[in-house]
């Protein structure tokens, strides 16, 4: 369906400049006379010139384009960590392209090869657990790529994140501390995913310590959505005795667990406490406000766009950030019932 | 920084086919027999082999992928249209790449530009608002493209989306309807999108057929953030006579107003009654829920991405689809307190 584009002889020709000053002029602006600046940009748009991909990739090898591949755009969790690695990108001339998974680690990996085929300069990705191709092609390719959300002292690749389990445990620990011993959770689908298997895995650990367990009924797994959060507590609220308290893989649970919580005449946290992960819009606005894990998404954003341009500009392999975690009380935790 | 790329010749020498095998096992994988298909599939995993963008879009002319530039990723108004754009593009083997403006005019340009430089099949831009430029460029390349999140009878592009100022207009004839008459409203920034503005002519147009205004102290544009909504609620609460009711250009601006109510020691909607615009988790989740106006979003995103596959195919021009908007009424909304 493509039409006859416009070339960057046209765009020299109309401009009355050599190509060698409209690539200039493409690729490092300042570097152009102001007056010369605006008739090839004016040529530019008159003509509908965009520089074309193979010409300048093999120019320049550099595409200044990034790819970044997240499970889902359906809710709010990767929303701000990703407008802010767009800003600090975009401020640096580089276009983020966005692309989405569903959780789907095939799916993944379609997306990574698409957005290698349009010639990303680097990539962004969430979390650590994939398949070892996906690894393997970037490796052979020669595409530098982060991972976020995630931090582990001993990851192989580098990553700008935190640590999702001791985040998951100092919450477990904080409710252990009022005095709850009847503790359930609600963990996103851990298949595939191993920031929601790393906050169940906090929440073990933190009551294995007290010689405590997660029993299997006491753990649900659920998608992350209002809807399946809601039905994930409907379970552990029928439950003989009930729990006292449910931590959330993420505020979206949360606020589902807060639905059924209300639709069963029970109130938070006089009845049961709840508590969340992310700090996202929803933990402000839920009444009483949400007790939940603040991440530093923007912080976490800006790292990564300034990991990668570094490693596009001198091939090093840089450390991992690890970026702190804390808690936000709100009135969602209180000690338990008693009794 | 990119290294010697495995070609398709090496996928066909490996997997022991001819090269057009290769490409049909990639552009239509069901006319390959299944053992081959696995041979191919196997091959292009080992090899680290992506369907080079320059080749295969100069034999078929078609990438496989559709652009959209949307305003903003940092909150969910976004989310939902966009993930049911991407399933539906994703069913018939298309990736979505998604990028940000900032809801900048010459940002978003920009963007258009790099994703057809990425070589896209189509693009969907968020609605109607932008420099004739961006138009005739896309015209040009012959790249379909259809806008979302606006409708109206006489858009002389392709369009799936609903009449922002009818719904808008619709919400406040309800407030109209129980009494109020001190109205004021927390706009998005109508420069550079129409969908904000169209929501301040809805309104306006309510106002001004019950022989009311929409005075320039009643109305104050905001960001679209939590915050901003709260600082611009501050402004209007201090005002004396207290507005009786805020109509809110979405459910982000209305969550912000519902924290600067209760900040203000009043309560929603005894004091002063909330309405928003979208129907975004954010408006489930408020206490007391919020009446807004239902936007059907994955209806609207799965519209988008059947229209634009159909354009791909065809060539031919389609209707504009209207999506019905609805009210749906919680507890935010009431008659305005006596006095």
């Amino acid at each position: 369906m493509a039409k006859d584009l416009p070339t960057l002889e046209d765009v020299a020709r109309m401009s009355g400049v050599s190509t060698a000053t409209v690539s200039r002029a493409l690729n490092a602006p300042k570097r152009v006379r102001p007056e010369t600046l605006a008739r090839i940009t004016d040529a530019v748009a008159q003509l509908g010139y965009t520089p074309h991909f193979g010409g300048r990739a093999l120019a320049s090898n550099r595409t200044f384009t990034v790819g970044a591949v997240i499970p889902t755009m359906e809710n709010a969790i990767f929303a701000r960590g990703l407008q802010a690695l767009q800003e600090q990108l975009s401020a640096q001339g580089v276009t983020l392209l966005v692309s989405t998974s569903n959780y789907d680690p095939d799916e993944e990996a379609a997306q990574v090869r698409a957005l290698l085929g349009r010639g990303v300069d680097g990539m962004v990705l969430i979390g650590e657990a994939r398949d070892a191709q996906v690894y393997t092609l970037l490796e052979r390719r020669g595409v530098p790529f982060v991972l976020v959300w995630t931090w582990r002292p001993d990851c192989p690749w580098p990553c700008v994140g935190f640590d999702n389990a001791e985040a998951a445990r100092a919450m477990a620990q904080q409710v252990l501390d009022l005095g709850h011993r009847r503790i359930a959770m609600i963990a996103g689908i851990t298949r595939g995913n191993d920031r929601a298997a790393a906050r169940v895995d906090g929440v073990r650990g933190a009551l294995d310590a007290h010689g405590l367990s997660l029993p299997a009924d006491r753990l649900v797994e659920s998608d992350y959505s209002l809807e399946a959060g809601a039905e994930a507590a409907r379970r552990l609220l029928a439950q003989t005795p009930r729990p006292t308290v449910i931590l959330c893989g993420n505020d979206v649970l949360a606020a589902g667990a807060y639905a059924a919580i209300r639709d069963a005449g029970l109130s938070v946290p006089a009845d049961i406490s709840v508590t969340g992960f992310d700090d996202i819009d929803l933990a402000h606005v839920l009444s009483p406000g949400l007790t939940t894990v603040h991440v530093p998404h923007r912080r976490m954003g800006e790292a990564a766009a300034r990991m990668l341009l570094a490693m596009g500009a001198d091939g090093a392999a840089p450390d991992g950030v690890a970026l702190q975690t804390g808690i936000v009380r709100r009135g969602s935790l209180a000690a338990p019932p008693p009794g």
